[in-house]
This record gives C-alpha cells, sequence and structure tokens, in this order.
C-alpha cells in the first residue's frame, strides 16, 4: 500500500500513537475515523484513507469504492447521533494533500450556517476566544466519540471501534 | 424518485431548459454534469443528483454506490482534462439542500490554492472585476466542456453527453 514519509498522515497512520487513542472513532478497513478538533460542530471527524494517495481516482476501483462507502457509514452514524440540520462533506487537501473527508455536521442554530465552515475557522486561527468557543463540544469529546462508535457498532460497520 | 417542487435543483431537472444546454457536460444516470460558472478553477462542475435528498445516506445504497461512482468519474475526466494541482470535492448543501457536488480544480499557480475556495467566492460576490476574474475561463466555457465530453465518451462513462 503506498505510503510517503514525508505524508504527515502517513506518519500519524504508521505511528499507534499517531492520534491520541481517545480521538479514534474507528478502524476502518480503508480509512481511520477521528474525531476532529472543532467540536462546536459537534461530530466533526475527518475520514484519512489509510493509503497514501492525493485524489480519488489514484485508488484502484474497489478501495475508491469501499473508502467512499466508508464515508457515508461514518457520515450516516453522524447523522444518527446528533441530527445536524444539514451534513457538509469536503475532501480538499490543499495544505495536506493525503486523502481525507472532512465530515462537519451543522447546526440549526449557528448563524453562520449558509456559508462553509472556513470562515468561521480561519476567524478562530487569528482569535483565541473564538478559537476556544469552537474547539469546545457541547458534551465531553470522550462522550461524543463514544456514542459515534456505539452508533457505529450497532450499523455493522466494517472494521472495529478503537480501543482507547 | 423523490423531488420537491419547492427546490432550485428539482425545478431545473424537471424544466428541458433548466440548464443552458453547452453548460450540461454529462447526462449520467443519476446525475447531471454541469459546468460551473467559476471557470478560473478550469473545468469546475457540478453534479446534480438527480433524486431530491439532502443527505448522502437517505439515498437507498445502490443509488448512494452509483451516485458517488459517478462523481469519481467526472473528477477523473477533470484531472484528465485539465491536470489540476488539486482537485478539491465539496458536497455542502446550506443554500440549497439537494445533494450537488462541487468539483472545483486548483491551480498550482493559484495564490490561493491552499485555501479553500469559498474566500475569493466571496470576496467575488461584493466585487464586480474580482466576479469577472473568477468567472473567465483560460479557454472559452464551450471548448472546456467539449473536452469534458470527449474524455467521459472515451472513459465509457455511464450515461451520455448532451448536446449543446
Amino acid at each position: 500500500m503506498a505510503s510517503d514519509p514525508d505524508c504527515p498522515f502517513c506518519r500519524k497512520l504508521a505511528d499507534p500513537a499517531g492520534w491520541a487513542a481517545e480521538d479514534v472513532v474507528w478502524e476502518f478497513p480503508h480509512s481511520v475515523a477521528v474525531l476532529g478538533p472543532w467540536q462546536f460542530y459537534t461530530g466533526y471527524c475527518v475520514l484519512v484513507c489509510r493509503e497514501h494517495a492525493t485524489e480519488l481516482h489514484h485508488l484502484d476501483g474497489s478501495t475508491r469504492v469501499a473508502y467512499l462507502k466508508e464515508m457515508a457509514t461514518l457520515a450516516e452514524a453522524i447523522g444518527g447521533c446528533f441530527r445536524p440540520h444539514k451534513l457538509n462533506y469536503e475532501l480538499l487537501g490543499n495544505q495536506v494533500p493525503h486523502l481525507h473527508w472532512h465530515l462537519f455536521p451543522r447546526s440549526i442554530d449557528d448563524p453562520d450556517r449558509l456559508r462553509p465552515v472556513w470562515f468561521a475557522l480561519e476567524k478562530a486561527d487569528a482569535d483565541p476566544a473564538e478559537k476556544t468557543r469552537l474547539e469546545t463540544a457541547r458534551a465531553h469529546r470522550t462522550m461524543i466519540a463514544a456514542l459515534l462508535r456505539e452508533r457505529l457498532r450497532a450499523d455493522k460497520a466494517p472494521g472495529e471501534p478503537a480501543t482507547p
């Protein structure tokens, strides 16, 4: 499986302590679901492909189908757990060109809900109070991750839960 | 197939003149690929699901798999035609909650390439010169659409080209 020693995601994937254990939500066969930092968007996850590829069409056909299916499975679990007004699915890779989905649940009471999250996140990068606000979940992070794991287990998601 | 008379995409899908014929790139079985307005991002397309659904997991399993495959097929064609530095795949629906992928090819010579396109597009909304800049393609729009159709035909994409 392709890997790139200079890629931060490849290094995390290769390192058993790459992500804090409590942040790893699910070990899918083709990807790892990690609870993201911005839990103002309750349930926000990043789904990192196990293979180093910069574009979906660089994956072989069956891996691509499986990775997209894992994305949809995780999205469904986030939707089922937290009932967001809308989910935002984004695969950008402008800064780290290793396939990873951002799954951002959007809330009806977010005054900025009509815009992509990036405006709020850029503001947070320059404003510590805003950063704290957007990093702070309505529930404990460990509870959010546990709810997602429980849901994925009930949905018989392929792979297995992380065991923090 | 689910449709919502109040949804702008459902209305366009139901209307043979919903999109300018020359902008319709490909009629996939489960979606329509339309050349987007911001052709500074050469090859930018929007892929509108034929069915009215707000989330991927609201589609039935086989439709979802097919729609995601069509997204990857279109992305590969954009990549093959225009060789972007990176593709950005975004399914948001914050303003129009009917499944549609934005596929934005990013160029290495875009000084803003490390950021999502939305910052530039929001600026363009308030600045006519910037709007013109981001709407203006390096090639004619008709040529861009024709190249994509040719590529999708060569790739034996399911469905058929639009015939402007």
